[in-house]
């Protein structure tokens, strides 16, 4: 059974990239290929871009779309095994699961970290729960740990706007009022992994990421050492990861500025607060690059799918 | 006009069972039948299964769907003629149901018990509001006193899995934190009358269900008694109906175990408690039919929109 | 680039009119005009037949329809220019609208006036913001200041009920307990401007609407003497504008009687508040267009839709 629960999923990262390219160029060209078949989408976060690109995405493929906000229309789930269920939640993931597969060919989820429990938010259990006893492809719409989707529209965007052998890349962290997860760190991390890129990764003390994850990859404290001659810079918040789900700083000396950026192009997943992550002279400027990233969705959503669709012909 | 608003609405469950396997086969031999005719599902409460299941039915038959949670994204409804509306409801169901019958051609609601009022909760004021004014088919998605394809469903599924003249089948109460309705019961009670079968309900006392309904049919007090020699077991929590809507019983004693169904299958309608309701040994064995229940829910909604469709055409 | 913001988009009502109601005779004749295209509905406030009415619209029209509650969905927007955004605001409509204009060829919202900030309310932000941004067509589906789709629906049903070179139309004011926006009667007002008819306006003292809107129209406080010889009288509640979003009076004697009615048709866009508004009598009666009115929404956003697709194609 194939799923798309993490880059690890892929198999050629480039040809996967040249694919959705191709998808973008003629976003119709396989309008037959998902007749018949029908994707739920499972929301039990919030969601703009993912909630739109994703049912563009289907409904490209000519798949029919069911949207579902689990949190609110559904049932409390349960994950636990064993669990004698006496208290607010409803249902299991074993029957949930199952149940939802009755009904879809291929299941999207997104499920926040909760950002209290390190050690839960680590296991998926939605993700994985999904997975182990749904039966059909699995597709991360931003899990606890990962959101590769946006890491995949992030490469379909620099392979379109790269026109250097090897440029340089830096992930930049950026203040933030509230505690965010690491989803979209991680996920773009282990997408530069596949990259011939020079990749350096800067943030405060305190906020290193995942190590397992950032193993072999550059870290530099000092974001302007980090800047230096960088091609693009891709700045978002992540709360620290080692003192689990806090926000240890609020510099407003990590905000992204024009100077900053110099020559780069400026990259984020969006939503995005201004003048706290970002200068407004940088989103308002052409070294902006978040709208092509946010249209990438629709293509990274959708060859996704179609790998997924042929997958279960 | 048409409806499905119970068993009553059947005219042959035997016919309507074989035609509802006929749809499972192969789902999309009607893809044209629905062809330009839109429904409206109407939610005042959450769903799961029926939320899927009823989207993927119509979707089968080529028809048009809108959802709509009423309860949170529309206007708070008035069911009494003559009031002086001063207070919390804003519209009517007479305009309501006249103005979605301009957009749709067949109707679906879920509204369920309140548990705090019999007399009304049996007048079923939202599903016979829309039948009385909207003028075009309406279904029950679960009503305050039935859930008629749950029922249907079940019917399918007893019909698919049963290999003897006349099996026994025994409706048997489960305990439950939370008061639930009564309408899986009372729908379940309808169809087996429908049925040629040993019928059984064995429930602790103070869990009569409506006489009206269960008039004729064995009631054993005798959990013990009531499962000897059963084919199918029916697991199913309500609150009480006498002392409407209260929780008299936690009993654990009428947990469904593996050792208590012994050689029958075990059917349940979902969502479940585990460990509760029923010992995970039994959902987890090939004893539990819950997941072929599921399935059946698409073509139960399946057969009913076709007679519809059919009656409208 | 087109929008349908306002009546001052409709470049002939008459004409307008014509053609939704050559739509209305066969919804269905342009239903490959849409084909692969995507219309996305963003509502920031509850909805019953705007939501229907248009996602019915859309599909007549063969679109593909996404539908969001940005409000519970989405992420709260900012929309001042320059703001830091380390409050509770999340995304800026700038990256907002235009990522929207990723995934849709049209966009249509819904945002209520707040009713507290008068100023606020008619820089009409979130329409404005979607308009300035998105670079795609938008539709007002009920802003602060005006319910254009529905003033044009109106306007259908006064073509198609009308039997008089030139009759007589009433807006007449009636009591609510709740502080109602003044959009539906705004944009009422501006479309009895491109009429043949006599009309007047009736409300109590201190009920003025915009003296920009009715500049030029007849207002009349003595309800009795403004009904005299009417022909179809629409009746609304809405707030103060001079004392802005405050509700003044709750006079019953404002209430629509079938005495006071005589012989017009009684017009009212719903949801309404029976013998609060408008008496049973009235609304039970052969007189009332309110049902007719709400069909004749799906023509109207069906002509605004069409004439969007015909402008991007």
């Amino acid at each position: 059974m194939q799923h798309y629960l993490s880059l690890k999923d892929i198999d050629s990262l480039p040809q996967w990239v040249e694919e959705a390219k191709s998808l973008k160029a003629d976003p119709r060209q396989h309008k037959y290929l998902g007749q018949g078949k029908t994707i739920c989408l499972l929301f039990f976060n919030n969601s703009l871009r993912t909630r739109l690109s994703t049912q563009k995405a289907a409904m490209n493929l000519g798949m029919e779309v069911i949207v579902m906000n689990f949190g609110s229309e559904g049932w409390a789930l349960e994950y636990e095994d064993g669990t004698v269920m006496d208290q607010g939640t409803s249902e299991h993931i074993k029957e949930a699961a199952q149940v939802v597969a009755q009904y879809a060919d291929i299941v999207a989820i997104r499920a926040f970290a909760s950002l209290t429990d390190k050690k839960k938010d680590e296991a998926e259990v939605v993700m994985n729960g999904f997975k182990k006893y749904a039966g059909i492809p699995v597709v991360n719409m931003e899990s606890s740990v990962g959101h590769p989707l946006q890491a995949l529209a992030d490469a379909i965007t620099l392979s379109e706007q790269n026109t250097k052998k090897r440029p340089k890349v830096v992930l930049s962290w950026a203040p933030h009022p509230k505690a965010l997860p690491h989803a979209v760190a991680n996920s773009f991390v282990e997408m530069m992994k596949l990259q011939d890129a020079d990749f350096v990764i800067t943030h405060p003390k305190g906020y290193d990421l995942n190590p397992r994850l950032t193993k072999g990859i550059e870290v530099e404290y000092d974001q302007e050492k980090a800047l230096e001659g960088a091609d693009f810079v891709y700045v978002k918040n992540w709360s620290s990861y080692d003192d689990y789900g806090k926000v240890l700083s609020l510099d407003g000396n990590w905000t992204m500025t024009k100077k900053k950026l110099a020559n780069a192009k400026f990259m984020h997943c969006l939503p995005v607060r201004r003048n706290i992550v970002v200068a407004d002279e940088v989103l308002d400027s052409e070294d902006s690059l978040v709208i092509e990233q946010a249209n990438n969705r629709t293509y990274s959503a959708q060859i996704v799918l179609k790998k997924l669709l042929e997958s279960i012909k």
